[in-house]
């Protein structure tokens, strides 16, 4: 099983993937946590340049960096740990390009399945969880927390992206599961916990 | 104008655009050489990492890694150039990545044009001078060089290389012009001569 968990900056995703993770665990399962951009010491360089470096990235160079560390991530890392039995809880994923890039820089959103699906090459998770919430209560969320690149892009713009994971959902039903990240982290984990269940029995 | 010197390694496509810079400079035309991968300091970054990197980098990462330089490149030194009217002299640009990781990797060609067009967004070479040549020739004419990580991919690589460029070739015959490269170098400077009158009386 490959689970991705999804949402904008401030959502909970990752508190949540962590849970999931012990979850797993103590049931037995092989669980391989990751995150995107990383997973590879290649990948984690481009995480650098792309979160923190001083020089200005066209939002071109942006995206197709992003697809550049996912091939490598999916080919080195998320598809040997499936192949192997393992489950992966990936913290972002293919989708957060669509959000970000696509509907939050407003890229071609076209474009930006296509690189998706050659650089995954079919490798795609059979759950992603969404941890919908408003841009405002992220940030309050993250009050006082160091902001990356992308992070400082301000309330409008998390919004937009917002809007882009709504729009995937939407269109992608049968793997989105959507929750509301507004509630607080006991309430969205029985939610989560419900859907593990779900997976673990089939 | 925008001009690019395509061929496979050991053609001698940065001598001739050395030449070409020379012959040009001398008759007032404000020229700027650049090559790719390469340009501005993040495609530098990128170009260590794609030749030199002890890393073993994934064929649709390295595809999207020049993708990405080709995006900051065009952005930041190309366009810049061509909009104020300097000439761009560019060693290698974007039918590299359909000769080398179309026909050389056996990427899909279709990706690769569509990842071309997003990258450069419409900035797209007046004309490309393509140094045809036998890579046995090549490799000949390298002999002692040190080989980054392309070049060492041996010679039935270069060969579908070489092969990918001259189906480009016949495919765009307005943007291309083929020389014969296993000529000496003055012989094929006469004919790139000729080619860069005909395109300073336009």
């Amino acid at each position: 099983m490959f689970l991705s968990f999804e949402g904008i900056d401030g959502c909970g995703k990752t508190t949540q993937l962590r849970r999931a993770e012990a979850f797993l665990s103590a049931r037995g399962v092989e669980v391989v946590t990751t995150r995107e951009p990383g997973g590879t010491q290649f990948a984690e360089d481009v995480r650098e340049l792309l979160l923190h470096s001083p020089q200005k990235l066209e939002s071109a160079t942006e995206l197709l960096l992003f697809g550049a560390a996912r091939a490598q991530h999916v080919a080195q890392v998320i598809r040997p740990a499936l192949s192997r039995g393992a489950w992966v809880l990936c913290d972002r994923f293919f989708d957060s390009s669509e959000a970000y890039q696509g509907a939050g820089l407003g890229l071609d959103a076209a474009f930006i399945r296509a690189m998706n699906a050659f650089a995954v090459a079919e490798c795609v998770p059979h759950r992603t969880f969404l941890f919908d919430l408003a841009p405002e209560i992220g940030q309050q969320r993250r009050f006082g927390e160091k902001n990356d690149k992308i992070e400082a892009r301000g309330l409008e713009f998390q919004a937009q992206v917002r809007d882009g994971f709504l729009q995937i959902a939407r269109r992608e039903t049968a793997r989105f599961v959507v929750m509301d990240a507004a509630r607080d982290v006991e309430t969205v984990w029985s939610a989560v916990e419900i859907e593990l269940r779900k997976l673990l029995e089939k």
